[in-house]
């Protein structure tokens, strides 16, 4: 009895999962009718009773919804995701398309993320007040004597020379990456780095597999390809790599876009055997790896294991390391290494894109970043962060609320007691002058709703203080009042 | 008699320009079969000789072939365009997509461009010793005396909002254009502003007309979105606006890339009437016009009329105006004007391509740019390019080959004598360490084969002297050898 039960149940998260997965890779999109019960079940060979039982499972979470003598449908605001349309102007031009339309609500965080709240934790950027800016401007002045014409001169599409030479040096010293200075490129930020990758490997069709949760731009970039969407969970321990080879093997994606080093939001660390691994899937299975590493030197305790790049040997890793976070921001510099199959189709992109990054930005970054007094520098950068995150737990600890603590990176990722939606709590919260991110935005389906993603990077520990005081205060205000959406 | 035979030459024209349009608009591409002569001269209504008469004038120019019992084919490799699919590696895996095929061919331009030689005229740069290298740098220290935390904060997604403030002041007193901070975004040169706009507001299939001549990127980055291009030829008198707006009437074309202010290639200027009425066209049939100024301030006689912009009431008028070029190439700082509703389109995706320019080259642009020094400064620069350009133009007096003189820009656009093609020059020229851009570059259709552009603004007049000696001495190598393509 109890084994039928068990495979009744797992008859019924296949199709549970058929309509997730269809809906990640947009077979489905919002407002589109999902195949009725009875060509659902002849489809999946199940049972009636059991496509039923996993559309009032999918309905129950807010995923698809019912219209009367129609049919089910895709849900067109899931759950916690903001009203798609909000921020489009009215106006008698159609200029409604371009963008993706779920860029417009992603594009709510970028909104509340440039309000200036006072405690500000919905960005994971660190606070000017910890990085050396005396410092740094003296060694500006440096750069100018060394190179008078700086600012007279274009550089390369790739990027200076010079600094790629001497990035190239730093890789291979610190992670035993050998990689020349033809396979790396100098992006403005990490952010371009995906950007051009998206553009320049996927075409649309193509399936991309995302970690769920993930960089909500990340999403977005990818989904303006038109690429199809599987959401693959991380979690502490890293992936389920047996499932991720099954989808590999199913679906052929084009690439895998990962974060495994002090992972945004969760700020997990996918351990060594498992990088390993998943390379040699990439490799088997030809999907291109691109590995997104913005925090790798922000760790409190070890060391993180070396990047998948390290491991890879058929040239399948495209990996972006940037520094711009905790080295200077202003100057926004990122690398992109690929082997040159790759970095050959993303050269000419780059140059279509803005014809090389500015070059006084570069020269900066090089004088500035090899110099001791930026490594001891990061180190310090280290303990403060580290203080912060200490204090912002230690405040939370109270609450009930559940996060697995970070060994490393900028945020708690949090999951609410059921009872608290991340909306409902971001409203109240703003109202206090407190913002932080709704999971929903790093979910590819736009789930996760009742998660948050706390950054204790960007304010300083009094303001800590006062913000997480004035976050749980707004929570309370929910407790038990909240276990329907929209209160 | 004579008005037969005029009247025939039109109807062979029709059916000319019928293939030409087409083949802009990607209705068939290179390989592509063209319609039959029967079926042509049945779908124009036109005699099938008079098909005949214009697919033979398209093959004579290179254009289509014929394949013996076959039919009529759009070449696959137009006349001087170099050979597609050169540069992409050779490798077992299907890196062949993403940038365009197209982009290919471009990217040869960007090698020959990046090539070390001694007498390097293909690029449109201005020589890094014509810029106040030592003044600037001064400048940037004043910079970091007043924003100390310059490198550590990140730039708002559109832009420092201090130098949009001051640059709106500066279109105000200088073009009487009225457009406030938060209809301004600072961008990484033009070329990323053109990017934004291809990408936020042409989507597949959309029509796009774009000058011939023009910039070779922006053909690269419209046909990157899979617009069809209607080319629109750009003269001494600027456009055949009545031909402009029977293609607008009948093709509704999402937009116009426009460089009406010392054109890139030619020199030419769009004169005031002719820019107002283009405005008012634009409104009439929901064009919008992106209007690319990047030599502005570059005349040699008379300041140039206002931008489009200035004349645009409906907003229609996307206004790039960069600064790039000759005020600090190492800072890369350009602004793209546009009203609200466009400006929502864009913003979105400038987050998702780097979430806004690093803030350094900002802050030092602008308090170099607004100083007098500076404004005195590019008065000088005026007349160093002006005495290369005419430099330039002494020297080829003798040869016969034509142009028309600029009176602003970077560049002389140049007809060789029929017998010598611009890719049989380049080649002769590259082995005497001399480089131009061939003009297949900046069309549509990759004819123009016979013109050149020489840019008088890279290398100083001594280097000049000596690059058109063996410029000129290259092609007499080739005269009366070079009637056909190839030698």
């Amino acid at each position: 009895m109890n084994d039928r039960k068990e495979k009744s149940g797992q008859r019924m998260r296949l199709v549970y999962d058929a309509v997730v997965e269809g809906i990640a890779r947009r077979e489905w999109k919002p407002g589109d009718k999902l195949p009725s019960v009875r060509i659902q079940s002849e489809r999946l060979k199940v049972h009636r009773l059991t496509v039923l039982k996993a559309y009032r499972k999918l309905k129950d979470e807010g995923i698809i919804e019912v219209k009367y003598k129609s049919g089910y449908f895709v849900c067109r605001v899931p759950a916690a995701v903001p009203t798609p349309g909000a921020g489009i102007p009215d106006d008698r031009l159609h200029w409604d398309y371009g963008v993706h339309k779920s860029t417009v609500n992603r594009n709510r965080a970028m909104e509340f993320q440039s309000q200036s709240v006072e405690y500000q934790m919905s960005k994971a950027l660190i606070d000017p007040k910890l990085l050396p800016n005396r410092y740094l401007s003296n060694h500006v002045r440096q750069v100018f004597d060394i190179y008078p014409k700086v600012l007279s001169t274009y550089s390369d599409v790739m990027g200076d020379l010079e600094l790629r030479e001497a990035m190239a040096g730093y890789f291979l010293q610190k992670h035993g990456i050998v990689a020349g200075a033809d396979e790396m490129m100098v992006t403005t930020g990490a952010q371009q780095a995906i950007d051009l990758v998206s553009r320049s490997l996927v075409k649309p069709g193509d399936t991309v597999l995302i970690e769920t949760p993930t960089y909500g731009p990340a999403i977005e970039l990818f989904r303006q390809q038109n690429a199809k969407l599987i959401p693959i969970p991380i979690s502490q321990e890293g992936y389920d790599l047996d499932r991720v080879e099954q989808i590999m093997n199913r679906h052929r994606p084009r690439l895998f876009y990962v974060n495994p080093t002090f992972h945004n939001p969760t700020g997990f660390t996918v351990p060594s055997p498992q990088r390993k691994r998943l390379v040699e899937l990439a490799e088997s299975y030809q999907c291109i790896l691109v590995e997104d590493d913005i925090n790798h030197d922000i760790y409190f305790e070890c060391v993180p294991p070396p990047p998948l790049f390290f491991y890879d040997t058929e040239g399948y890793v495209v990996y972006i390391r940037s520094f711009s976070k905790y080295v200077a921001p202003g100057l926004r510099v990122a690398f992109l290494t690929a082997r040159p199959p790759v970095m050959n189709c993303l050269v000419p992109m780059k140059a279509l894109t803005d014809h090389g990054s500015p070059l006084l930005g570069q020269k900066i970054f090089q004088h500035y970043f090899f110099s001791d007094r930026l490594q001891a520098h990061i180190a310090k950068l280290r303990t403060a962060l580290q203080l912060r995150k200490e204090k912002m737990e230690a405040q939370l600890a109270g609450t009930g609320w559940q996060w697995a603590s970070p060994k490393g990176g900028l945020n708690l990722w949090i999951r609410l007691p059921e009872e608290i939606t991340a909306e409902s709590l971001l409203e109240r919260c703003l109202n206090r002058s407190v913002a932080f991110l709704p999971g929903a935005i790093c979910d590819p389906l736009g789930l996760l709703n009742n998660r948050i993603r706390l950054s204790y990077s960007f304010i300083n520990e009094p303001q800590l203080e006062e913000g997480i005081k004035r976050l749980i205060a707004a929570a309370d205000t929910l407790k038990g009042i909240d276990n329907t959406r929209g209160t």
